[in-house]
């Protein structure tokens, strides 16, 4: 099975650059930042998201050197992004993530909330010195998106009767947002046109949707140590994802166990008996594999490059996750 | 004594507008935001931001009606206040802020971070419709100060060592930033020359800096009541100020208190004692009424209008707050 790491091995070196400036601009001068940044930005991660940023600006260009907005760019897609990651785990009293420590966990909630926020604030202001309005308007209704995502999953806790389109609208907020947003932002300072921007956003979309679903299957067939968290939290936090929407059209029985908390004793077990002995799983994987696909067919227009190459392996390498 | 509500009047109108559309923005659809926005946007506070940004915006028009760009930066910088208290809350871990309870302590450390993440995630989307990249510029570096801010208050605390510079560097992120750098902002909406918007800039940085001197002296001088919260809780929680740093030249013994974290029992009360009988209290009062003339003396070139009047007597009203 292809790794991430090949894949992104075309943007390598660009990656390994941008970490060290991330890490020299957060920590600088203060301490307790330094760590939080050291514990964010050194364990675990793929960096998928700035790696997509600048696999398209790599695919868009034939120059040896990217120019500096396109890396700065990829920087503040990974900046929000770990700013987001960080409250989120606030929020929903995460104590690992990819099986690592929180940092709220690992440091102190109060930290984390000053992480963030010290992470979203340094994305906004060098969002600002792009000097593109376009972009800056792209990149802050991912913010906007980010804030409300959360909002959304949280105001939607074992609740069976929200419909299976506020669950694609929260990953689409939560997930797909970002990778959508950043890659026409990318397109934007690569001068393409406005098809091409869609086709980009689209690309994105697609992928995001289809990592957010891939994501959520494996909550249900993944065991803790696979996953870096418990197996089955979603369902226990409440978080109603593709495969209990698809159970609960089989097995309408599902709804009084959510909504009753799971406060029975076998309640849990239960459901997720009832999820995994359904097609749920299987209707679900192929509602990723549709994503993949449409995300990859999208991006067809792109000159031949192994950038390009790579980008069109990334949703194949999203739902080789599944097996 | 002349009141911020009878100063504000000339944008009376403006900022009940203002807080109305601010209210519905961040409760539509959230209940549990509801409920916060409106804790937040209905008990105390003087809107004194806002507040300033509009008059300067009248102090330039003779038009009745504000542009709905103006009218939209008053509320920016509402709501990036806002959001900036809500997480210094959880930050500091605050019962209350201006005798009413915080957001986290009436609701929930989550909720607080959710309502300041959706405030500055609107506020970052607000300002990049205002389709104005120098604007963008000048109001995420207010988003950037206001976390340092934050970080230099909490990195410092029981250190006599540090500066007199470090204390007015860190009052001018958390304070004075926001109204230094809105006040110019709206000078660029309103097209005005580059020396008109240095001294806009300048009106309100020592504004923002006479503020916090005064609200530093009065955490010594007022009472429980008086403030909203106990008094002398900045010395208590570590935090040293301008009365403390004239203190500790006259009596460099109380280094020792603050370093031993007023460990001992009566440690406090002792440091307490050598800060108000001292002439710290006096200095720290010259110090701001310096700040308050110097402010009110950059806009003297302002045309006569009673919202110019209005903006000349807010240095005043700052220091009225000290008798």
């Amino acid at each position: 099975m292809t790794t991430a790491t090949e894949i992104l091995q075309p943007v390598e070196l660009d990656l390994e650059a941008l970490l060290l400036d991330l890490r020299s601009l957060i920590g600088a001068g203060h301490p307790i930042l330094q760590a939080a940044a050291e514990h964010l930005f050194s364990a675990g991660g793929k960096r998928l998201r700035p790696g997509i940023v600048l696999l398209i600006s790599r695919a868009l260009t034939s120059e040896k050197e990217l120019p500096l907005k396109h890396r700065k760019l990829a920087q503040i897609t990974e900046m929000i992004h770990t700013a987001s990651l960080v409250h989120d785990d606030v929020v929903d009293e995460a104590d690992t993530r990819r099986g690592v420590e929180t940092v709220h966990s690992r440091f102190d909630p109060r930290i984390a909330v000053l992480a963030g926020d010290f992470l979203f604030a340094q994305a906004s202001w060098h969002l600002a010195n792009l000097e593109n309005l376009e972009v800056v308007k792209l990149l802050s209704r991912v913010i906007m998106d980010l804030a409300e995502g959360e909002i959304k999953q949280g105001l939607n806790r074992f609740d069976s009767s929200q419909s299976f389109e506020s669950y694609l609208e929260k990953s689409y907020c939560k997930t797909a947002s970002l990778i959508a947003n950043s890659s026409k932002a990318i397109g934007v300072l690569s001068n393409v046109d406005q098809e091409s921007l869609n086709s980009l956003y689209f690309f994105g979309r697609q992928l995001g949707l289809a990592f957010q679903v891939v994501d959520d299957i494996l909550d249900f067939t993944g065991n803790d140590e696979q996953l870096g968290k418990p197996a089955a939290s979603d369902l226990q936090s409440g978080y109603l994802t593709a495969p209990v929407f698809y159970a609960l059209e089989e097995n309408p029985s599902l709804s009084e166990l959510i909504n009753g908390k799971f406060s029975q004793k076998d309640d849990l077990d239960q459901a997720l008996s009832l999820v995994r002995d359904s097609s749920a799983i299987k209707k679900s994987r192929e509602l990723a594999e549709q994503f993949a696909s449409e995300s990859k067919d999208s991006i067809s227009w792109l000159p031949d490059s192994p950038s390009k190459k790579a980008l069109l392996e990334l949703p194949e390498f999203v739902i080789s996750r599944l097996y």
